[in-house]
């Protein structure tokens, strides 16, 4: 198992879905099923990306998600932070204060400051959240853009802009003519 | 919760206690007991130590354990990955080549190298282990005998000869002395 959970992986993929999605705004039904993965599982996310300020959602028939700001301005960061929440690397349980040799009572200075150990995890953390923080969504469709072929962008839209339309198709239709009541 | 198990930080300071233990071997409880924490927690800890050749275990009478190398060539990283094995930051699903677009067959350029946002998580997941791997125990000793008072070595490493004198002196009582038969 790895430290970060498999939301972030959709997460991820996800909101790079929307970067260039046009004017379709993909409800999160749309981009599991764009994905191959379980909507219940990516309907989880969704909450934790617009209450990070991530995502915008729309109301209405076509209603779905956009991006909330430029994919320049959505660093890997924050895309981890709004899905795991703060889980720090290391949490300091104070070891330092209950050695036996202090007799019940920890001497300022064995106190004093972090502790020594927890400072090189702080030091860690650090080092991978930069990392993190050094990528964004714009950086990261980039990569992808570059790989993909000419018409793969406008495939994607289109995908999208078709689910968009089939779910405004179908909110149209009047409900006695798609759920007829019974023959008796 | 954190990325760490509290393992990690028990076994961290265990080790630590090992730098400077003299000619003491202490066991396991004798450590877990030198800082206040649960004995039968720290003696999980120690085969995995002891399997990473991090320590040595001594057996009889006042067996314990000792470092299997000098302070200096033990990092940080190497009592993490001892304890937690090899547990990556991110687990790649490869989520990239269920699109839908690709009607269940993905092309080759949508699968070759690693996914762009796998390979983000490498760099920060490396940019972790670089930093675990520049502290050494002898480093965080180093930093503890900076803030400790003169006599404090001396002190523990007298608890600790202390504890290993108390085991041997227990176990050289004949039993029928420690444990009488009852009365009839």
């Amino acid at each position: 198992m790895a430290h970060l959970t498999s939301s972030v992986e959709y997460g991820i993929h996800c909101l790079l879905w929307l970067v260039d999605a046009g004017d379709a705004q993909p409800s999160s039904r749309d981009l599991a099923e764009l994905q191959g993965v379980s909507p219940s599982f990516v309907a989880k996310i969704f909450p934790k990306l617009e209450k990070a300020g991530l995502v915008v959602a729309s109301q209405g028939v076509r209603g779905g998600y956009r991006l909330a700001r430029p994919p320049q301005d959505i660093t890997v960061l924050d895309i981890v932070d709004a899905i795991e929440g703060p889980k720090p690397l290391f949490e300091c349980l104070e070891v330092r204060r209950r050695c036996a040799v202090f007799d019940g009572e920890a001497p300022a200075w064995a106190t004093g400051g972090v502790c020594a150990i927890h400072a090189v995890m702080q030091r860690a953390e650090q080092s991978m959240r930069d990392a993190l923080a050094q990528e964004t969504l714009a950086g990261l469709a980039g990569t992808l853009a570059c790989k993909a072929p000419a018409g793969f962008g406008s495939d994607v839209q289109q995908w999208l802009s078709g689910r968009g339309a089939a779910r405004g198709a179908v909110r149209a239709v009047p409900m006695t003519r798609r759920r007829p009541d019974p023959s008796p």
